[in-house]
């Protein structure tokens, strides 16, 4: 009998969802005989790349056959200044998911407790699996984090707990305060992972950085992308934040040439380009508020949300809604694998893929409503 | 006190070495007030990339705030057409470095045995550490694996062996013949891992790629990269063809963004470009003989190699000879953490590098031999 390889695969890896392709949306559209489709389901930045990005991109492209600069000293050098870090601080990752799995793997055995919130980043639930931690998942208050909650699940052997804020999918965030109260709370043991991959979104004059508490708190690392308001999902690149230990360990355990060229190149050049920033949270602005209105008008209801994304409540299972509007040509995100069975994930667009998306949701809604009245 | 952060990690991750960056060449060159260096030292296409794989990526640059499709659709669909084999058995990585890993995470856990051989690459000594395997190392024949010594370490711990053919950077090989020998030895619940990266350089009639083995051997896994004779080094993308069951494990490790829209675009075209492929292996292969013929000039021996590559002996330390080399513009590889440390590794250039690098290293030589033997 032929060997049973799926067996020899350590237990974490056995329990891990098999992996389920998506398909390209050329693909999509070819099946479902449909043209012209919005994507509003992955949380990427509807204006198209820095155009500084990618000039910068383009130079750098004779040099494709050379490895990328193995310590990213160019963009070390770029965020120090920009962010007001030390560049030993700094750990450069093939976006931020790739940071998020190296702290999993510096500092996580089989039998640890890693702790994250209900309706969290789906990334935080794969670290735990796949390096055979316990996973302690804290009930959310009301879709946030119950950040009390949350401390008074460490125990013994908690060795990660993984924060997002703004947290994907709900949108939820929570303060600058209650963030110092938290960590004030965990031993200093317990490495805190603050995900702040939607940080630039957030206007409210209570949200503070995890960067300001790093001094008082050195066992807090603070993660981030270019994927979002820096618009370079495409290229890849995150990075952690982390006292200088802490950075040492990311960076014994990273590959060296986890982050190519063009990553390095474009991410340098927007940390530059303050306008693109600025427009970026301008249209997430005004297309939030688009789609907030859309909502009230139809009448449904939704989590207020500081992200570049909202999670709205079909009333009622989100599936069928989703595939409807699939068959329109609008692709949303269902969020059923976040225990958020009625809500479906939209992320903000251009005002005229908000409007498509509106005009698309509304007919789903009325009509799977008159559906379900029909006896 | 404050809290010892770097005993908080996992034993493995405490015994990886800490990450010494290398610097950019522009850096280097500015700390020792010289310009127009050439480098020699990381087994880069010299040629500079492809040009219909760089339109591919401008093409494409517009995309760079979507996320790539984490399926790798079509670059799966090009593979599969160019090589023949099932896009089921294949797994995408961020460079080969990427797939050598995922099989690490998959398959191995503290405890277990990984088997290599002396002088091989370093990255399996890494996963091997990363995991927390117990390394055992075989020592080399004529630099080159001994697979009867391989397959007589195996014991009921073993769960990976990595071999490369040819192996870096001794640019060693081993026939098909000797491979169909070796696994027929080994047991089929042990993975063994054929890096082939470099490949595509090699002219033996004798020398076969393991895929052709695999319906045979369902424990063979075959990795690839583009980096190398495909010249997409700064891209990062690298593949691994393995038994549809692994290639699920794989693929359940694998983040699901882990390669970047830019080297699913180049990799993709460049599979078209034959022309491209063809001048790179001419271009080595003339490279190696004027290498050759210069170092049988200076009387100096070397490894014979049928990588991108040649590592020279220089009959003594070879450190001092680096930093003279260093400081003439020439940079080459020391091979002394490959327990060869009166060798220097020599990527194969373009002619005119060849050049340069044989004078300097001549001058170097007789320089240095003229010193020694002064009282």
């Amino acid at each position: 009998m032929a060997c049973d390889f799926y067996h020899l695969a350590t237990p974490g890896v056995q329990g891990l969802h098999p992996y389920q392709p998506g398909k390209p949306v050329e693909e999509l559209e070819r099946e479902l005989g449909i043209s012209n489709s919005i994507k509003l389901a992955s949380n990427e930045n509807p204006q198209g790349p820095s155009q500084i990005a990618m000039a910068a991109v383009q130079a750098a492209l004779g040099e494709s056959c050379r490895y990328p600069d193995a310590s990213g000293f160019k963009l070390k050098q770029a965020l120090s200044a920009h962010y007001n870090i030390a560049a030993d601080t700094i750990t450069l990752g093939n976006g931020s998911n790739d940071v998020l799995e190296l702290i999993g793997r510096a500092f996580v055995v089989p039998g640890d407790e890693v702790i994250y919130a209900q309706h969290a980043f789906v990334v935080y639930m794969l670290v735990a699996q796949s390096t055979g931690a316990t996973a302690v998942v804290v009930p959310a208050r009301e879709w946030g984090h119950d950040l009390d909650a949350m401390a008074a699940a460490v125990t013994d052997k908690t060795r990660l707990i993984f924060l997002a804020n703004p947290n994907n999918p709900t949108g939820t965030w929570f303060t600058g305060q209650a963030l110092r109260e938290f960590m004030a709370k965990v031993p200093d043991n317990v490495v805190v992972v603050l995900d702040e991959a939607y940080l630039e979104y957030v206007a409210e004059p209570e949200y503070l950085s995890g960067l300001q508490l790093q001094a008082d708190f050195p066992n807090l690392v603070v993660t981030r992308t270019f994927s979002k308001a820096f618009g370079l999902a495409a290229l890849r690149i995150g990075y952690a934040v982390a006292n200088p230990t802490i950075t040492d360990l990311l960076n014994r355990v990273r590959q060296p040439f986890n982050v190519n060229i063009p990553a390095l190149e474009a991410a340098t050049a927007v940390l530059g380009d303050t306008d693109y920033l600025t427009r970026s949270v301008a249209l997430n602005h005004s297309g939030m508020a688009q789609l907030e209105q859309g909502f009230t008008q139809l009448g449904v209801n939704w989590i207020p949300s500081v992200g570049n994304f909202i999670s709205v409540d079909c009333g009622r299972d989100a599936a069928p809604v989703y595939a409807e509007l699939l068959q329109k040509g609008v692709i949303v995100r269902p969020v059923a694998n976040y225990l958020m069975p009625n809500h479906l994930r939209v992320t903000i667009g251009l005002p005229e893929e908000n409007s498509r998306f509106l005009t698309a949701f509304t007919e789903v809604m009325k009509q799977q409503s008159g559906r379900t009245s029909t006896p």
